[in-house]
């Protein structure tokens, strides 16, 4: 029985009590998905999941990195040059170290989607592994198990996927044209058409002048390309941007300016303190055009991506190889926020990995431009501890208003019930501390719980607009 | 009822009732506030306060900053060209978006204030908005809500006000002609004549010249200038200076090196380094002149003043827009601390917004020199959460005599009672803790709640001296 | 009774009740410290302690830094030119300032050593003082008293000292020869021969060249050098590497980049950015020597050493005025992750006095890499508050595996037994914390509990390997 209803919850029981009756009145609230990383294809072609190590194991970095970090081989995962073929001795493995997590989020999710998804009570370990991989292998077989089935059961309001300027939207289309009564929507993530440290910038340029039929060998045409891009994205239903810069660093050059340092950029002839200026200069950019058409901006710095060379190169991106460096927000942020920050019709949602920021500087900036939300806790932080940390240090600058609820941020589908669910849970265990120690009513904690849980992110990402 | 008797205490029966016992040991006991920002016309001339919008609103950058994040117009508030003129008008706005200080500090001084100076019990809301403003309007017309009156109200033992080096104290010294008997003292705070980036630094010097009778055109003949004011505001009551630089860099140059740098600077040829390199030494010569006329030395830095220059031009400084920056002590005070830091004459307090420097570089430093002792938490931290991370974090490296105990930091004068009793309910619940968990006897819980309440304000501003 | 037997422990009574279980369970399990600084001569000749004086307060640099931050003179605590000589006396100071020590882990490893060693059950104070002494001076005389003695009865299974690579270990070595059956093992602290920084460092060489009969004049004979004393350690029974460096930095530059660098650095002619990068390089080469030789290695990088030049001068190093820095892992350790981080055969354990890096950089790299673990909370952290902030923020993302337990990184033999009692409860307390909220079963967590009591550092620092 991993699960217990009181998971989670205060230690107190007078404060316990209350959190429960504050978690209760969210638990089963629609879940709202404004940030993510599900595969678009699910939702546009609603596939069977091929089998449990491809559902729980092989796609997800949490996992990978822990299993890795003990000595396990990628290849014993499945991943790299004569890896492992067979998906049930992949989850043999997984199961054989399972103890690994131990105190970690990925286990709490993991625990909770085996039951909650799959009706499997009894913690996954070496003497079970083969009859949870056979009932859920019969069950993806099902078709309650694919992904729209899913979307359902776990009450999906809307859910957004993070997706490539370059990419022509065609499952987000091909699920609209099909009927299916599920919100998808894209969001407009043009990192490879920004960086110029990206592989194959330079083609990726190419591509975007053909698709937009914008003129990208200049500083107004690639812009223009950015604009058609965003309208598409738009129409597509998309309501926000994505930026996964290296750092906050933003910049406002004069036109003249910018259109030379977009020349060396354009050429190949960006050094490394151009790529890092025109990334700045771009971050404005983008935040001039969310004034325009109203886009919500999101921005995700602070992350060495694919820190170790033998990872990348073995075993590929997004295998749990990317590691915070420190952040400051404060003077990096300047340059855009002179431009924009004071504007009523912008919306910057701003997300760390280094922790030290939320009472240092996120919640004093968010506290004061009406431009910019936090997001909540990423990546590393997205927990029980990450999200008690977050609130403790950023309620009392920013208070709640300031925040955009909670983002699942995660590309494993049957986490999203179970990440929601930490957060409602540690959100209604935070409320009701409060409560506890009378910082606020108790009946106030009962209007927060739900607009933590959904309405701050409806509202936050203007996922309530006309579709 | 807004104000619950148990607030802030720790959710645990048996901890609260020890820290229960604790507070109600310091509840009463009189304010000693040596850091703070109150008009000292107040004091001289105990001017009726003018409407409750000019006492809780237009002129607490906490509640202009929040509602101004939320969208709401400065000139909604009373500030800038064109603005809101009608008192009641701005009181409505604020009570209508009271909830947005759900969970901040501002909502738990306001209840305070509300309820324990003018005897409004129910929370401020859209409702009772102009019952409220009739309410407080015609007590601020009464004689015992004048400033003086407060003072006693508040049973302020000592109170210390910011004052410019330029500063002619004179309602300093009108509240000494006029037989009060409060204790108003002036602290010297001298950024504008040492800080070379200030608007109108030259002219500051020139005024310092003739305020003084020295020449400020050459460095001897500024720092004689820096002697004079000190002693007139020793003469008038001082026990301290503060000093809010950008960075804690501190520098120690010959003095030839010294002297060239000062021409450069007064000549208004000083680059951003050499402005940063006279602040550096400027912070030593005061050290050096705290040693000889034993004023305690105060250090506030790292807070990037008026982030938005749209805020800066429009309405002006101290608006909400001062965000804080990383800082770092240990390599930047050495300078300073290998002239002083032994010295059993010098007391230097530092404050910092960057938290991350209380566990690892503040406590090990007060922990160390003789010299230094710990500000409490400063600003967007005089709160709840803020002082709870602060004695986590400081007191197991530097103990609670390397500390200062509270002081508000506040321009805002129905809030001093209500910060110092948030500081002693978080301390009694932080010593609760240390009973609880057997890390203190509840008899060494009582003789240390007292002092930092009051007696290690008084010594560490050196408060009893004779007067 | 300063020693209550519920002493860290949760308030929740709950919670208490499974902490208290847990921590029973490995109370008195020996205790496993595979790095610290107890003096090697007192394993090899088993001397008597002189006096209280100098087995509580003369060596103890957290002792002495909060007493000298209270305005106490070194000399009156023995220490420098005309320096009290009366142990008696310094005893005294230190028992009428004992309040200084509440609220730090100071005091609670005292009052633990007080009573569970010499049977003192007041807590120490200046009406106790002589009686004390006394007390103390008439044990340290008998023989349950030597060193060895108190290895038996601690229960201590294993120690590791830390010793200069010119160290002949003849301590180590009269002790095995004594047929003593402690376990002693030195640890390689090559510091004094990689840091160009260091004074003597030249003449360092040329002994490092005498011993080994290495060309330390050339860079591979010096890396030969190594090798040799390397061996030698390990013959002695060593399994690990220490390296103090002011940062984390490491480098790889080719043979002969690192050759030429090394001509400079061995003439004399290294400049402040070679010293940085001969240091960073040889974190590579040492890790090279790891992955050949199978020592572990630590690093302890971050402190300002002997940051006070007036304390160096007049009191020497280790007199408690060492301040950490801000420091950053992510880059700088990734020239050597680049070697060795993947390699099954690495294990590099990492330590830092920054807790920022713990949810940051630390936990996401150790829960990635795995060559590499977490060292427990380094010095001014190894304290409850510092431990459970570690387990708080590492947790989640590194798990427990990633982590090696305990170590008590002290020269104060009476402290070991306090120091992993705090240890014991504080993760006994963490423990309970996460069964009560389910995220541990309680049967999970009394697998744990002995792992963080031992097994990890066994594990973690190969204490198991065949002697």
């Amino acid at each position: 029985m991993p699960l217990h209803p009181d998971r989670l919850l205060p230690a107190d029981p007078a404060t316990r009590a209350i959190a429960r009756e504050l978690y209760r009145a969210v638990a089963d609230l629609p879940i709202v998905s404004p940030h993510g990383h599900t595969d678009p294809r699910w939702w546009g072609e609603n596939p069977a999941f091929a089998n449990p190590a491809e559902l729980f194991v092989i796609p997800d970095h949490y996992v990978l990195r822990m299993l890795v970090s003990q000595g396990i081989a990628y290849e014993a995962l499945g991943i790299g040059e004569g890896a492992q073929a067979d998906p049930r001795t992949i989850w043999r493995t997984f199961a054989a170290n399972y103890h690994l997590f131990q105190g970690t989020p990925s286990r709490l999710w993991i625990d909770h989607s085996l039951e909650a998804v799959f009706g499997l009570e009894q913690r996954l370990s070496p003497s079970n592994a083969d009859a949870y991989y056979d009932a859920i292998a019969e069950k993806l077989a099902q078709p309650e198990y694919r992904p729209r089935a899913l979307y359902d059961r776990f009450r999906i309001e809307v859910i957004a996927t993070t997706d490539s300027a370059l990419d022509d939207l065609r499952y987000h289309q091909m699920a609209k044209d099909s009927g299916w009564t599920g919100r998808v929507l894209p969001t407009y993530r043009p990192d490879a058409v920004i960086d110029p440290e990206t592989d194959g910038f330079e083609d990726n340029l190419d591509r975007l002048g053909e698709i937009t039929g914008c003129d990208t060998g200049t500083w107004q045409g690639y812009l223009d390309a950015h604009r058609s891009r965003r309208a598409f994205f738009k129409s597509m239903g998309a309501t926000a941007t994505d930026h996964g810069h290296p750092t906050p660093q933003t910049a406002n050059l004069g036109a003249e300016d910018a259109s030379r340092l977009f020349d060396r950029v354009r050429r190949g002839k960006a050094s490394a303190e151009d790529a890092e200026r025109f990334r700045a200069q771009m971050l404005t950019e983008m935040a001039r055009m969310s004034v325009e058409d109203g886009l919500v901006m999101q921005l995700h710095p602070g992350s060495f991506r694919s820190h170790s060379p033998h990872v990348l190169k073995h075993y590929g991106r997004d295998r749990g190889f990317d590691i915070p460096v420190p952040v400051s927000f404060t003077v990096a942020l300047k340059p855009l926020l002179d431009v924009v920050g004071m504007d009523p019709r912008m919306r910057l949602i701003l997300f760390t990995l280094d922790e030290a920021t939320y009472a240092r500087e996120l919640a004093p900036l968010a506290g004061a431009y009406p431009a910019l939300r936090l997001g909540p806790p990423w990546w590393f932080q997205d927990s029980f501890e990450g999200i008690r940390r977050f609130r403790e240090r950023a309620t009392e600058t920013a208070g709640f208003m300031n925040t955009v609820g909670f983002n699942d941020d995660t590309r494993a589908l049957c986490s999203i019930p179970a990440r929601h669910d930490v957060s409602r849970r540690t959100d209604a265990a935070f409320l009701a501390d409060l409560v506890t120690s009378h910082r606020l009513d108790e009946a106030e904690a009962h209007e927060l719980a739900p607009r933590l849980a959904g309405d701050l992110a409806r509202d936050g990402y203007r996922l309530n607009a006309p579709a």
